[in-house]
This record gives C-alpha cells, structure tokens and sequence, in this order.
C-alpha cells in the first residue's frame, strides 16, 4: 500500500485536459489497426456468405432456417440496450449527459470491433486461420462491449475520453480470456452473462475506480447530482433495459425452448425485482417517497441475476424468488453500501454498478451453480439435459452435480480477472498523460464538449443589479453563473 | 346519488400522503403471494419447457416453428409500448413525469404477474391443475396491463401508489373475467382488443374518476400543463405506441396470413389518422396553430380502433376509412368533450383517455361486428372463413352474420363492465385510507418522489433584492419559488 | 439567372403563416383521395389474404415461410428510424422540437399512403388493374418517405406545414417514377439505396433549399442552435438510426445470406464511422473539445455509404474502410463545407444533409459501382452471383462488370432527378401562397404550434426591477422574455 500511495503521489500533477491530439492519434491508429486485422482475420460465415445458396440446398435447409432469423430480432434488442440502454442511463447527471451517452458511444463502436477479434480468434477460428462471422458473432461483441460499459459507470464523469478506450482495449482483452476459461475450459454455461459479463465488469471497473480514487472529489460535488429532467432522460435508458432484458438473456442460447425459456425466466425476474425495489426505496426514505434512483438501477438487477440460470429450468417461481431478493439486495446496496465503500472503501461509484451489476451478477453465478447441480433427468428429459447444459464431446459424461462444481469454479474466475485486471488497468490510467479531469472540473461535460451558450439573460439583470448597488454581489454573481450553465 | 354525496362527505378528511408503511406493505406482501401462487400453479408450456427437443421430433417440427418465433418480435414491441409508450406519454405534465413513467412501471410490472395467474385460470390451465405458460401468455399478460394502465391515465397525479395498485389488482381481475366472458363464452373476436382492452379500460378509468371527483381540483391547475421540454418526452410516449401498434394488433393473430394482414391494417388505419387529426386540430385553433395534445394522442386513435378487425379482411381502404374518422371523433372530443365531461359530468379525465381509448375502443367494435358480419366465402375462401373467425369445435355451424351478432353482444359486455367494475373499485378506493394526495397537491411529483433540487440561484437575486427594498416582495418571491421548483 | 432573380423578388412579398383553412383543406382532400384510391387499386397479397391457407398448402409452405417472418422484425426497425430516428435527430433546435418531430409525422404519415399507390402502380400492378400489398410494401414505403424527410433536413424551421406537404407529395412522385427506372429500367442494385433514397433525396432537399434561400435568415440566428436537453433529445434520434440501420439496409435483400450478410456490412461501418467521426471532430476544435452537431450526424454516415453494397461480398475490412473514409468526408463536410455552402452558394441547410445524406450517399454509390465490378464467382460461387446480381429474366446474361457500369448509371439518375426535381418543386415551393414563415420568425415553433406557456415569474422580477428604478431596462427586459420563451 506504501507503494501504491507514492504511485499515486507521482501521478497526481497539475491536469490538463486537452485532448487535441491524444484522442484524435488513439482513434485513428487503432481504426486503423482494426481494419488491417480485419483485412487478415475476418470474413464470412456459412449462414451470411453468398455461397449459402448451395450450402443450404446440401444441408437440405430452408431460407428461415438461417441462424439470422433466429437470432436477429434479439441481436436488435442487445444492440439497443447496449447504446440507448447504457447510453441513457449515464444520462442522469445534471451536466454529464453528452459525456454519459457520447463516450458511451465511442467506446462502444470501438468495443465492438476489438471483441469481434478477440472473441473470434478464441472462438470462432477456422482451419485456415480466417475468422467466420455470423450474426451470432455481432450479439457476443455486444455483449463483450457490456462488460466495458459497465466498467465506465463506476467512472463515469471522472475520466478522460482517452482513458475511456484504454480501459475499452484492456477490458475487452481481458474479457475474451476470461470467457474463454469459463465457457471452454471450465466448461461453464452463462448464457445471460451474469458472471461473464455483470461479475467481470462490475468488479473490473470497481478495481479501476479504487486505483482512480479521488480524495477531493467533493469539489465537483454541485454537479454530481440530477436534475428533473435529466432524471426522465435516464428513465429511458432504464426501460429499454429492463424490457429488452430478455432478448439479452435469451439472444445466444439454444434455439428453440432455451430461447424461448430464456425469456419467460428473465421477464418474470425482472418484474418481481421492481416489486421489491419500489418496497425497499419508500421504506427507506423520509415519509416513504420514492428515490429516482433506485427506480432507475435496482429494478435492473433481476436482469443480471437472471444471466446464468436463464436458460435452465429456474421453474417460474424460482425466478420471481430471484428478483424478489434482488430487488431488495441491490436496493439496500444504494442506500447503505455505497456510502460505505466510498467512505471507507476508497471506492468512488458514480452509478452504483456495485449494487445493479457487480453483487446480482455474483448471485446469478450462485443460482446458476445451485439450479444447474439439481437439474435432473426427469425435469429436463435426457435430450433435454444434454441440449441444455451442452454435455457432449469431452463432456458428454458430465453429470449435473459436477456442473454445479464448474459453474462455481467460473465465478471465481469472473471475479478474479474483474478484481486483478481492473488493478492492472487502474494502475495504467494513473499515468499522467491521458488528459483526465481536475477534481473540481469532474461530472463536466465543458471540459470535453462544446456545450451549446444558454441565453444570456440571467446575467443581464445581474449586470443592472450591480449597476444599482456595487456589493456583496460576487458571489450571487457566481452561483448565478453555475445556475445558468446548468439551466435549460 | 344522495348516498354517493353523503359517501363523499365521508371519505374528505384531511389527507396524509404518508405512503411510508402502506406501499411497501402491498408491494412485498403481494409479491409474496405472488411467489407462492406461482410456486403452486406455474408450469412452462411444451415449447418453452427442456422437453421440446424430444416433443417436435414427435411432431415432425424444425426449430423455427416453435411459436416463440412467430409471436417474440411482436412480444418485445408490445413490452415498449406498455412501458415506454404508455409511460411516456404520461410525462407530459410538467412536473408528474416521475410519476408518469414510474408509477406506470410499477403496476405494470405487478400487473403482468397477477394476470398470468388471472389469464391462466380462465384459459390455460392443464387437466393436472397447472398452467403452462408461453410466449403467447407474456403477450396476453401485457394485454391486460394495458387496460389499467389506460385507467391510470384518467387518474393520472391524483392518486397515490397505493390506490394504483389496489386499482390493479382490481382492475386485472375484472380483465380476465370479462374477456373470458368475451372471447371463449360469447366467442368474439378481439385480436387487438378494442372492445376488451380499451372499451373496458377507458370505462373502467372513467368511472373509477367519476367516483373520485375533486370539486376542487383547480387549486392545481398550476401544474396541470405542460412545460416544452415535457411536451417532448411525451412524443417519445406516442411515436413507440403508433409505431408498434401493428404489432399490438397481430400479436396474438394466427399465424401466417393473420398476422400479416393484422399489421398491414393497423400500419394504413394509424396513418389515416395522423392526418385528420392534424386537420382538425389546426381547424379549431387560433391562427390554425397546432395542439400537442391532439397530436400527442388522437394520432393513435385509429389503432384503437382497428382492434377487432384487425384481423378480418377489412381492405385497405377500409382501414383508411376508419382512421379518418377516428382521427376527427378523438380530435374533437380533446376539444369539446373533455372539457364538457368536467364541468356537467363530473368525470375529470387527466389524459383524456375517453378520447384515445374509450369512444375509439367503441368504434372498433362496431367496425368489428360489421366486417364480420359482412364476411363471405368468396372474400376470405371456405378455410380462412373458418380459419379467420375460428369456426371450430363446438362453434363450427357458425356464420358471419350470427359472428357479427356475437361481436355486437362482446361489446357490451365490455362497457358493462367497465362501467360496473370502475365505479365499484371507487367506491373502494374512496376510503380515506390510501394516502392520496390534497387537492392542491395533485399533478405534483414532490408528494411521492424525492425530487432533485434545483440550483439556489434565482432566490437569491431575490434575497438580494430583499436587501436593496424590502416591500411588495412577497409575491414575486411566491412565483420565484414555484418557478424554481418548475425549471430544468 | 436574371429570370430567377426577378421570380425571386415576386415572391418576397409580406409574410402570412396563418394555415387555418390551407392545412386542414390539405389533410382532408389528400386523405379523401387516398381513401378513393385505395378503394379502386389496393388489394392484399397472396401472403396476407385470408386464402393464404390454401395458396402455402398448394405450394408446400409452413406458415414460417410467409413473407411476414423474414421481414417484419427488420420492417418495425425501419418505422422506428422513420418515426423516431428521423424525428428526433431533427429536435436539436432550441424552439422548434415541436415542429421537427411533429411535422415529421405528418409528412412521413402520408407519404407512405402516397408511395404504396407509386410504387405500386410501377412495381406491383397485377393483370387486372389490383396493387398487391404486403409486408415488403410497407418497408418500401417506409424506404420512399425517407426520401422525403431527407429533403425536410435541409429545410427545417423555414418552411411552413403546408409546403412540407406539397414537398413530399412531389418528393414521393419523383422518388418513384427515378427508383422505376434505376432498380427495373437500369438494373441497379440498391438494397439500402444509397443511390435511390439518400442521393437522390439529400440533392432534392438542397436544391429546393437553394430555391428558397433566404438572405437574412441571420434575424432568426437567435433560435438557430441547440440547448443542452435539446441535444440529448436529438442523441435519441441518432441512436435509433445507428442501431437500426443494419436493418434499414438488409430489410429488403434476399431471404436468407442477403439480409445477413446486409445486416453484419452496415453494422460494421457504423462501427467504424464513429471512431472517425469523433477523431476529425476533435481534431478541428479548440482544446480538442468534441461537437454534438458531429456526434448526433456524422456518425451515420457510414449507414448511408453501406446502402448500394450491403448486399454484396464487401468483406468486413471492405466495410471499416467505407466506414473509416465517410466519418472524416462527413465531419468535414460540416466544418468546411456548410458554412461555404450557405455562403457563396446560397444554400441553408440547417441539419447539414449534405454532409449526412448527399456525399455519403454518392459514395455508396459508387462503392456499389466498384463492388459489383469486381464480383467474381470465385468469391460469390455460381448461383450465389445470380442471386446477388438478379441476374435473372432478361439480365441472365449480364456479368459483373457491366453490372457496375449500371450502377454508375444509376447513381447519375438519382443525381438528375434529386436536383432537376429539386428546382422544379422550388420554384413552386416559392409561391407566395403557402404561409412561410417571416425571416425573423424562423425556427420558432410559436409560429404552427400552440406552445405552453411557461411560468411568469422572471418577468415579474423585472416588473419590480422596473419599479425600483426604470432606465436603462428595455434592452434587459427584451432579452428576458426571450429567455423566458427559450427556458425550460
């Protein structure tokens, strides 16, 4: 720790936050880079190919039996919940809307092509070393992207759009391995991701926040607040969430019932968790009055703990127990949580990820451990059990139990490169050179956008104010200022 | 009507907005039992449970035809207009748009719970006692969440959460026993619900308002309007409810031609619509100036009204015929209705549902028993004659003029119990026991919400002021604060 | 030139935005002739008529294999972007969100009436006198009033309701008779119609905004600009376009490896589009900031580009390279281009179309053009070259090069006809019998729009200001009821 305090004092040097050049150079060489990856990696699949015609007529198929008309209605969704979803949920800050849904955005486009790589060269790579991409390919880039997006909550406001996509490229490379271990190694299922994907970027982006901390950081604290309609503006983001939660869960598993089963489990865990967080928000607040939010994080966390299990036969009112719990856990993680942590904890959560993605995602990957070691051959049917927990190949005499023991095993490893990763990567972002915000220019969009000049009336009367008497004016005059930048 | 004065009398007593220990109570109590009813009755259904894969090898189906991936597309845009339409277009006020979106949220994520039972009972439960659950009864159950949340736009910041849900639960069970009366009894057919979604939601809304009817409701009238901004979020509220409404309407269509043809006539009877009502609202303004209220809701009455026949060969000229009256009835009800309905009938209509929901809803019922009254052979072909109107089992001597009788009978089992039921759960939800709020405290999210608070600016030119001349200062201070509270 | 000129001076006459009669008149009449139209031609398809049952059981079909399941899911993406997407991105201005998303209904609400009668009578008349509709009649309606609302981009906040109307009723009239002749006449291939739609609409809106170009326009400047919720509003609009717009471009592609491949090209431009975007943005302003009008834009331009060659073998390195190349040409566009645009060429193009529609579509022209060049049979196989090209009829003996040289074709009729067509409806546009609004009076929804009013007390301060001391305040009291209409 002695270390790491003389590491901090090093980096903690006069701000500058131009970004003139560094951005610019970052998202052009690695554009670049993509497209000569691309160029030697990637091409079509089977199923996207224009040699389906004939593909399809040899394997006696049809056109609908393409996988794109089996997957991409929910592809559509993902690719909804990860930019208008996350987008807008960022969007609750008074003054940090363009950087929530913006940056949100850039490092969701370069995410993407970064997973569709790493992903591809563990997964998908062919004899010839080219990579074959489907539209199964687009859904797990996205939700590759998931895992980063939730890594910037923790830090949203507080860092540069530079360090924005170092943390992009480090946690997507990291997430590839991860997933890779858990799903091929171990032999984990984790079809929703709720150890994968919530786990992984919820304790990764916590790792970084800890290695980011900000001892000053209630300089900024006029701004680290909503105002009423930036509130609304966050409930979009919240609904597209909550709603397209089940395409999410259901996008990659198998076709047919695990599709189908996906999304009934994740529907009704979803609505159970709004129960409970409704519940818990009045109880705890000053004349029962309900917190925005909480309504805007805590009824997602069904959705995540829905991840691992969705497929299973959870049975339906397992998944209302789910999000009943859920509910209440990520609620009282709001409330009572993430003060501490901030306080004692060094750990500065701008959205909450700990209570909406880092502690339901560690329940999913528990239920997911408990559903999978009681499955049984009279719940699922013995075709059924082996389609659903795949136990085929060198798994073929796997047995549920034993299942159980893996699914375990994978959140360890989720929690593992979250934590360990999220450190290595904090301790980068530390460097001095990536252009992130002083302590009392945080939860500002002036410091990266050109934010559009409110009329200038406000200040006029103050201007005839002075004029009638020259006093005790400063410092109206300031927070007049503020008001009219924060106004409209 | 003397009973129901001295009734009234009885129930004004001061109010207390206190929802402190009542909302959590119902919330987590009901939640409960909602786990067990589920634990006791809910199964999934041969398309979503683990034993698919041996159940369509037996009948001879590939993996496409599991009906998830006829009716999912259809399910998800029925979930953004459940939860985004209809709780966005509720944020049109200026300051209950947390209680617009949010309240919406929560009955509708409690209301789909408890009408998958309601729904299941009546339709789908298993000779071993079970109701097996698929993705036709997550359509259904969202169905009827639509008919509250429609009442709740009649009610809209004038009542609490409390009442909402008492209003829910009430509200569901009079659904599944009238449409059960409906479609399996009288076998009418409703595919997008006109008669048994919004005829009875709009009456059900219209009474429940009748029984609560504030005399003085105008010490609110500050904050019965809009602000810009607010205008535009409930944009978002109408263009996801116009946009999906094909979907609303053939979602639960047979498959193939049925929901093709359901969606077409829905898709040409809302465009129809948009421009009548542009006509009429410009007609009857000032200067030709268009009303955001009109645009905000009549737009969508021709889908309303393309309900019930959505699913018949309605032509489509016939679908423009019908969106063009539709258009102008609801335009001109916003314009003279509502505000006659206030004053002589004592029925005080937030959202003007009767306009969007209740008249429309009529309309298409008839238009239904009409089309189907007026079916042929030669039009529909002797199987989608049967098909269409399913004509099978203990119905198959059936003919369409009989059918547009039955049609005909529906609808007024619908008004009826819209009707009967709202004005019973008025009664009820009259009792000076649910928190609701003051009459000069209606339309106002600070009564249930912690409402961020804006930036202390203005009032302090004012106190500034003060200093300078302290007369005359108190009302302008009383308008400051409000506007304070109003800005953002 | 001089001819113009004196044309020019008719036409500047006293401005009168009153649209009382003209408007409804309008509606009512065009929908009347809708309704009579519809009536005489309009008629279901085999795929969404009643006797579907028995046409699929005489062609061996399941119900799966209607048309219905291949294109509904990508169809509601398209009506999203339309009504949404297009909507919102164009609520960027401070006043004039009511009129950007409110007319943008309107006109794209009968425009898609009109282009199911054009497109029809061209592309979809049976042998006795009936236009078939379906499912893909719809997507391309959606497809022809994004011609049109293109056109609108350029002419935002200076037109009135009326001439938007006489805009899109030419606008859907030439978009038809120019898509006959370069999709049957030419044999072009345009999947996502670069060509079709974004050329020949991007050129249509600027040469009708060349035609009424106001030379103080500059009196509105004021309103010319965004506000900081307004631009989170128009992010709306740029999100659903990007996300969706993989469907755009492969909604109307061949079943099966069409629509995937479509689907996984634009999805990987778009990527690569962003990062461009926000380098070239940054690049050219002060501190590195970046700008909104950029971010909400030019990130779409690589959908545009995509539109011609979706379809084809463009290789995912292909796409990141037509992605990476329109990011900069369309952020540039907006730096450099605009401003000289309006200035020495006398065109005001308020959302830059150029820079989003016009240029990227020309390069996806041309792409298409170079794409199908190159086609071989070694990469699309022998069938799969037919299938792409449509190679099929009287064209089965076309090769790939000559195919391109009918792209190139192609592209210059869409250029001849936006322009030509652009300069006709102008001249008519510039009658002075359509109620324009004034020069001054801009970009003001108070001029078509009952707008709420908001609360009154800013000018109350300034009516004690005025009591207090009464000089020197006319300015300050001007600026203040400008700031109170524009707040909120």
């Amino acid at each position: 720790m002695g270390a790491c305090q003389s590491f901090r004092e090093m980096c903690d040097r006069e701000k500058n936050t131009n970004v003139h050049l560094s951005l610019p150079a970052v998202c052009i060489v690695w554009q670049t880079a993509m497209i000569i990856l691309f160029g030697v990696f990637m091409r079509y699949d089977h199923e996207s190919d224009a040699h389906w015609v004939e593909h399809r007529k040899h394997l006696n198929l049809t056109d609908i039996e393409n996988d794109f008309y089996f997957r991409y209605p929910s592809f559509q969704d993902v690719h909804v919940m990860i930019f208008v979803g996350f987008g807008f949920l960022m969007t609750f800050l008074k003054r940090y809307s363009f950087g929530g849904v913006g940056f949100n955005f850039l490092i969701a486009a370069f995410g993407l092509q970064w997973a569709l790589l790493m992903q591809g060269w563990f997964h998908w790579l062919d004899a010839d070393g080219k990579i074959r991409i489907g539209i199964e390919n687009l859904i797990n880039a996205d939700f590759c992207v998931a895992g980063c997006l939730i890594a910037y909550g923790a830090l949203l406001g507080k860092v540069s759009p530079v360090q924005l996509m170092v943390l992009t490229l480090f946690g997507i490379t990291l997430f590839a391995v991860e997933e890779f271990i858990i799903l091929s190694v171990i032999h984990a299922r984790d079809a929703g991701g709720s150890m994968v994907i919530h786990t992984f970027g919820g304790y990764y982006g916590l790792s970084v926040s800890w290695m980011l901390y900000r001892p000053n950081l209630h300089q900024s604290s006029r701004l680290q607040g909503s105002v009423y309609h930036s509130d609304v503006f966050a409930m979009i983001g919240t609904l597209f969430l909550w709603m397209f939660w089940p395409s999410f869960n259901s996008a990659i598993c198998d076709h047919g019932d695990g599709q189908h089963r996906a999304a009934i489990n994740t529907y009704l865990c979803l609505a159970s968790t709004v129960l409970t967080t409704v519940a818990i928000s009045s109880l705890f607040q000053k004349h029962g009055k309900l917190d925005m939010v909480h309504i805007q994080n805590s009824t997602l966390a069904g959705g995540v703990a829905a991840g691992t299990a969705a497929e299973f036969m959870l049975m339906p009112y397992g998944c209302l127990i789910v999000g009943f719990c859920c509910g209440i856990i990520s609620t009282l993680g709001y409330i009572f949580l993430t003060p501490f942590m901030e306080k004692h904890l060094k750990i500065q959560d701008t959205c909450g990820i700990h209570n909406l993605h880092a502690m339901p995602g560690v329940v999913g990957g528990i239920v997911g451990a408990i559903t999978a070691a009681s499955a049984s051959v009279e719940v699922y049917g013995h075709e059924g059990l082996a389609n659903t927990f795949d136990f085929e190949g060198k798994f073929k005499d796997m047995v549920p139990t034993t299942q159980g023991g893996h699914q375990a095993a994978g959140l360890c490893v989720a929690l593992c490169f979250g934590i360990g990763g999220g450190i290595i990567v904090g301790a980068i972002l530390r460097l001095p050179i990536w252009g992130d915000p002083a302590d009392d220019n945080c939860f500002d969009d002036e410091t990266y956008w050109e934010v559009p000049e409110e009329e200038e009336s406000i200040p006029t009367i103050l201007q005839y104010n002075n004029h009638v008497q020259n006093k005790d004016i400063a410092e109206s005059n300031f927070t007049m200022e503020s008001e009219s930048r924060a106004r409209s």
